[in-house]
Formats: C-alpha cells, structure tokens, sequence
C-alpha cells in the first residue's frame, strides 16, 4: 500500500557534482550541486539547478560558462564543505588546498584534484521557481589519464564517484556492479 | 595530468527513472530515464530527458503528465527491459508482470510493484537539440510504507535503488554510507 508523502524535491539518488565558476574579477569558486545532470546527447549537455541567492548564479549569469567537476570518495568532506559555505564569504579553493586551473575551452575554472570535468557554455537558461537552470553544453570532458578505461572513458570504479540522499543528507558509496545494461533484461 | 575525452554526454552516476505516461487510448507504458533529476525544490520540479521518436515522447506531449518510478534493485533486470524495448510495439507492463495504477493526482500511471513513485504535471518544455527535456511539477509522491523512515520519507536503504553508468553500460547497487552531509565538511 504506497503512503503520500505529499509534493517535495525528492528523487533518489542524486549525483553530487562540483560547479566550478570565475566572478565577474575572475576569482574561482565551487559550489555543490545535486539538482543536475545530462540533459540532452546531441549537442551534449548538462544542467545544473541554482537558487538565484547564491554566488555561483551571478557568477554564470556574468561568465556565461561553468564546469562540472566529478569528485572521487576521498574527497568527500572537501565535498561537504564546497555545499556548506558560501564563495561570497569564503575562498574556497585556498581553504581547501584545491587548485583551480583555468579551462581553455569556456570562461571557467576546473579543480585539477578531481578527476574529472566538463567544461560547460550556457547554451539555455531556465527559469522555473526558487531554481534557475543552467543548461550548458559541453565543449569538452577532461579526466586524468589513470582513470581510463580501455574505451578511453572514465572507469566509473577507478573514478569511484559518490551519491548524495537528499532525503536524510548522507553521502553513499558506489557499490556492487548489478549487470550490464542493453543486456540482462533482454527476452530470451 | 588531464587527457581531452572530447565533447561528449557524459556524467558519471546517473540515476536509473521508469517515467509511465498514457498514449492517447489510455494505453499505460513506461521507458526508462538517464538523463533527468530534481531540477528545482520550490515548485517541486524533476526534469526527464526524452528523443522525440520514443513512445513516451508523444504520450507526454498529449497528457502532459507522467510519473517517475524509482526501481529497487531487485528490479533491475525488468528496468533494463523496460530500456531496451519500444511502447510502440509492446505492452511492457503486460509482458514484465507489472501493475499499471491510475495516478489520483495527474494523467499518468504508475508501477504498482516498485517502491517510490513521484506523480508530475508539465510545467516547462524544453527544446535542447536531440532531447527534448520536459519539467514537471511533482503534485505528489507515494511510496511503500515498509520502506519509509523515521522522518516519513524513503530510507534509501530500504528503497535500495540503483545507478546507471552510461560510460559502460553498466547498473551498479549503492554502497556504504560515507557520512553525514552538512556536518562531515564542516569547519572546526
């Protein structure tokens, strides 16, 4: 028997994805977020869902362009801390050692720690209530050489990216490969 | 040192949604999601991702509503299915065993058997260029009671949903808890 548990922002589970953007005096930020995703393969795009309050909103409204960098489990409580403070107050690239590197495909930042980016230009902006979304394209991904697999793409277990509940505000692991997707729910 | 994977869509994890939609005789289908996620808390919004040439595509485009279903694990052979095959040439309730439910809320059923089931009403239409995302206001969500926690929401470890890494292919399970967010990045 399904309980209503009334109208809320609840899907399980989110991704925890590190937006990386420059002020309009090019300073560096990153801020968590965990309303995002692909959007659309053709031309590739992610979207990412910020509140207006936030630094990170004027910060693309200005640049026109973000990141989104993938960060692996060991890099979880830097993870926690990008989505606790506020880049207007904090500089939170030199709090938490993390170095920002300046992308060469759109006007911003990417943290060279985390193993993976996308390098994003605003192609839509979406406004839709407390969330603005930020639909951008994605000029390109770049990811450390040791995290390939051999079809050249991140290997999600080397990559070991974590999972954000939003319903109890806990961080998951990865866990056990379940099968191969096109495959095991195919008719016999 | 960072390798250029080029422009591509891809973020690593993705979340595995079952959208059910009604054709236009009220013939129940579900497809299976990659690209979608909360997109805004206030209205409550998910997004989902479609190609105009599925099933579900036009279904949404005349009902204007669909419902996501989030699958236990134990389910992951039905959701592979379920994105393997086209609503246009099968019944995917009838053949998996599935019990399609006339949501109260909006125009769309959904799976009785799986666990978490959020009830959306369109709100926006976006044309991105491949996919099409369609915004929904989520009116409602139902979920067992057996899998619901102490603060009345689903306890993702009794939902147990699971993970899509399109890089691969592949479906994964969630993993160890790794800690409490808003609380382990703190400062001392």
């Amino acid at each position: 028997m399904k309980k209503s548990i009334g109208p809320r922002a609840l899907i399980q589970p989110n991704p925890v994805l590190i937006v990386g953007s420059y002020d309009k005096n090019d300073r560096p930020n990153i801020m968590a977020v965990a309303w995002g995703g692909i959007c659309c393969s053709k031309p590739p795009c992610a979207a990412v869902s910020l509140r207006q309050a936030t630094h990170t909103y004027g910060n693309i409204q200005h640049s026109r362009a973000f990141t989104i960098n993938i960060p692996s489990t060991s890099f979880v409580k830097e993870a926690d801390y990008v989505g606790i403070y506020s880049g207007k107050k904090e500089n939170k690239f030199e709090n938490l050692g993390l170095t920002p590197v300046k992308s060469e495909v759109v006007n911003a930042p990417y943290v060279k720690e985390f193993p993976v980016v996308l390098e994003c230009a605003v192609l839509k902006v979406v406004e839709i209530g407390l969330h603005t979304q930020f639909i951008g394209e994605i000029k390109d991904i770049k990811a450390d050489e040791n995290i390939l697999a051999e079809n050249g793409l991140p290997d999600i277990a080397k990559l070991r990216p974590f999972i954000y509940n939003s319903a109890a505000s806990e961080y998951y692991a990865l866990g056990d490969l379940l099968g191969q997707a096109y495959t095991i729910g195919r008719k016999e």
